[in-house]
């Protein structure tokens, strides 16, 4: 019996191209049979936020973090070329006409294909995020966790 | 016979010095006779551009997409310190003074060196881009081919 | 005997939030006694700079890159969300708040973990750094040293 192969990707980046990027890859792998694990740290965990606002009892800090970062894949920006705000929808448009998946899709697609989607809980911490404003099915580690996986990834990536 | 060893890079970035790092990692790589590829996606497709306009037909938002974007490698802005527009003006500047290479150049040599140069199609067709507007000696592939080449690679990295 | 894992980075970043990923991740691999090697070129040399000026002889341009540039890994910005400025101080607060480690106390710490800090030769002299500048126990190589390490790596990165 051979090992699956395995992929690992730290999702750093709080930008709606590169988050695409990242679970693009984390699919493809996914469907060539390969585990997947997706670890959200700092802005990544936006991408995991769900899109209502979520009764928690936090600092000022806290809420301000929270008021100022995007609420889920859906709302976040771009990394470059932000076209006069006009950038994500433009994204989204074409993402659209050309029948590509949107953010929040290739998340929903990336649950479905059993990829382990992880959040990060020392950054969630600093960022005053909590479980429950998180989406559900996700799991919960530290960057021991990370390196266990990835030390034996063929494909490591940090984007 | 012992078999090579395998660098393979993404380059999802549109930054000038993002890009130069790609390239001089590549071409060091391929000088150790490791087999090298750069996987260009999103914004990294600008480093491949030709420089000059390509007659070819495109719907209006493609065509904007192909005016706000850099015409090629020479063009790309840097990713930090703008410095009031010097950015990529100094680099350049520096690049010569200390006889290094620029960017166009060590494209240049990845393609004497046999570096694969690698256009995603996927985001290609999102960003409207066309295989007459890119450079010669290009190759046109998916996600697929990425991970294939980079689920026995030595080096991945995504820049 | 089994050899030991290695982690290798690749610091281009001179964003604040990405260093801190990046030795986050660096001294955890060294605590699961993994051979790590930080290897800080472009922007990522800053990390490495002394906080006070070294008196150094230097060009117009190089003296001009050396003030503009952050000197030494305090002043440095982060990535996303300057919130108006108050970005770099609200991570440093809410890092005290949660008792967790700044920057320059990550990067002590690799050092005494052993963590090979690397300086990129090749950029050091584009952007006009001298070893006068830079933390005392760095060493200093190019692109080969760092794909020596990174072809027998288990975890390589490019942040």
């Amino acid at each position: 019996m051979t090992e699956k192969k395995k992929t690992t990707i730290v999702l750093f980046s709080g930008d709606y191209d590169k988050a695409m990027a990242a679970y693009i890859i984390a699919n493809g792998a996914a469907a060539y049979d390969h585990e997947v694990t997706i670890f959200h740290t700092f802005w990544g965990l936006n991408a995991l936020r769900k899109d209502q606002q979520v009764p928690v009892k936090k600092g000022f800090l806290e809420k301000m973090f929270g008021k100022m970062m995007p609420r889920g894949a859906d709302k976040m920006g771009i990394s470059k070329m932000n076209f006069a705000g006009m950038g994500p929808k433009m994204i989204k448009h074409v993402i659209n006409k050309h029948n590509a998946m949107t953010l929040p899709q290739l998340i929903d697609m990336a649950q479905e294909l059993e990829v382990n989607l992880v959040a990060c809980t020392m950054t969630m911490d600093l960022l005053g995020l909590q479980q429950e404003e998180l989406l559900e099915k996700i799991e919960y580690a530290g960057v021991a966790a990370y390196l266990g996986e990835a030390e034996d990834g063929n494909v490591n990536l940090f984007i």
